[in-house]
């Protein structure tokens, strides 16, 4: 830290990004990324629009946000993009937060929420999560404070249903309330059903996962007009080019081929189960996860045991050194012969903890 | 505006970037963008990196990082990337100026600087241009305030010497100065020298003018290496994957092909004078600029006027609507060709206001 640097980041603790290993030689089932590369449109369209690259990207990526206000029946000013969902998120703790309206999220929840509130110095307040993981939904009812809930649930999985979160947005209507949904084409049903009714409800979610463009930063939200504006008013202040011209046209290759999306939806589903099943006979503890992880831990081997004894065979899993969540690794789903190879390296090191 | 949106906004009127026609007729002359298309190993690179967008970008971009330290003469961990230098800087407003710590920079430049400040509600002073659109760089003399100041400046092409620069440095021990070199390449010697002796000194660079990839978003700041650690801590506390992985390819394709970025240069440099000098001849005031644009004003025909008389004949000049540049407008340095167009256009205009 230099003598110049604000006082303010006195406190500060920046997010950890898993690792990105430059050994690829790693299976990588730690950073929840698709194990399948973008559809052959998405990179075909990135090419392209590598040519072109002179120019500023549209501000507004009218293509993209058109076809997706398409897709999802929305109006094209209900839906604002982002430099991945992290930004949109970014953008919304800007907008709904001040000294006066703290934040409210679970203790357990994607790590990024804490590091943006305090980043920003603004007030936060986390409600743990119950012993099964779960989180209570009652707890947000009526709490006056901009709600963050991630739902798939990270790092386990779970999910709220949309009753819950229309309960949480109908009982704090002078709140906004955000649902993450960066895990949604995993499992459970979108919030974005919600919007008609729920003026103070904002939806994101993001390219990164089911459509295999992490690389590409490309995240995406949804709300009323009005609410869209507000984060085009912040947007517009720090970072109007923010989603770049080869993404835009990465993104619109991708929608254009959402059969490609679907079918690596359901092989990520089906080797979910498979994983669960499997980590459960050899007496792992996994719930029912909905999203393209899932959260297990052992008896007989904690999960930074477990972590080091899958690194050092090769494979990367996430391993989070927390009070409740140091008995548990986070393994992301990844094909077939990736998980096999993730349930024989368990086996030898479960043989070796006997 | 939402019911919802934070108050600390009520007076934040965003930046307005340039005009983006989707109408591909125009001359575009209005976004100081390059004529040229990115190298060929530019895009060669960044089609190469499509194909694995399924993974995170690197979020330390070591590759690009390295190449750059190497150019530069700097060490690595002297070197930071960002999504287009709007994100250095938006990283220095953040980690350099507070409440105790205002900004200050000229009345008249990027108009970035001035909506950073209002977004972050943070205090700041503006300096008028001399009558001639110099810097008083005097003004700036212990001061101590955080100080920003576009070298060249925009929109006026404007330069201070280095020698200039090193006495702000040196006579502001407490703060940090960020000098924004977005148009460096087109003229002027690079504050980059002064980073070994100056230890509160940043610059800032960026891909999009003189390497032509305006929409890929990548800018880069070099300093000491406790102060890029300050932007780093910001960095992974609101964005670690900034710099998306095709953007990376193209930056280090861009790098590998220094060539052709010199040889654009050269040719935007004649094209400037060509054109300062045929301005001249048809009786506009215009400074020398060290950037690859000209300010001009002509007696007969205030800015607005020439704005609209040349977008209705098919080319996009800037034109700013504020106090001290209403005569003007902001023409970039395009192709011979386009400038010819350009030039054609002004007669026109001038025969019809006689």
């Amino acid at each position: 830290m230099s003598r110049f640097f604000s006082h303010k980041y006195d406190k500060l603790t920046p997010y950890v990004p898993g690792e990105q290993p430059r050994d690829r030689s790693y299976i990588k089932l730690n950073t929840n990324e698709s194990p399948f590369p973008p559809s052959p449109r998405a990179q075909a369209r990135a090419a392209e629009a590598a040519k072109t690259l002179q120019l500023y990207c549209d501000p507004e990526c009218t293509a993209l946000v058109e076809k997706i206000a398409e897709m999802k029946g929305l109006k094209p000013d209900q839906v604002l993009l982002g430099n991945g969902s992290d930004e949109t998120l970014y953008l919304s703790f800007l907008a709904y937060c001040d000294r006066d309206t703290p934040a409210i999220f679970p203790d357990i929840t994607y790590g990024f929420y804490k590091v943006f509130a305090e980043s920003l110095n603004l007030p936060y307040v986390t409600v743990p999560l119950e012993a099964d993981f779960s989180i209570d939904h009652k707890a947000y009812l009526n709490c006056g404070k901009t709600v963050f809930i991630a739902n798939p649930n990270a790092p386990t999985g779970q999910l709220l249903t949309l009753a819950q979160i229309r309960e949480i947005a109908d009982s704090n209507p002078g709140n906004a309330v955000i649902i993450d949904e960066a895990y949604i084409d995993f499992g459970g049903e979108s919030a974005v059903a919600l919007l008609d009714t729920c003026e103070n409800l904002l939806v994101t979610q993001t390219f990164s996962k089911s459509r295999s463009l992490a690389g590409g930063r490309l995240g995406m939200i949804f709300g009323s007009q009005a609410m869209i504006n507000d984060l085009k008013t912040i947007k517009y202040s720090i970072n109007p080019y923010n989603v770049n011209t080869v993404t835009q046209a990465a993104g619109l290759g991708a929608l254009e081929d959402e059969d490609y999306t679907r079918a690596n939806c359901e092989i990520i589903k089906e080797n979910r189960s498979f994983t669960t099943r499997q980590l459960r006979s050899l007496g792992f503890a996994v719930a029912d996860s909905y999203a393209n992880f899932v959260l297990a831990a052992h008896p007989a081997v904690p999960g930074g045991e477990l972590y080091a004894g899958l690194k050092s065979r090769g494979i990367l899993v996430r391993y989070f050194n927390t009070d409740r969540l140091r008995p548990y690794v986070r393994i992301t789903i990844g094909t077939k012969q990736e998980m096999e190879s993730l349930l024989g390296a368990v086996k030898e090191i479960l043989e070796e903890a006997q």
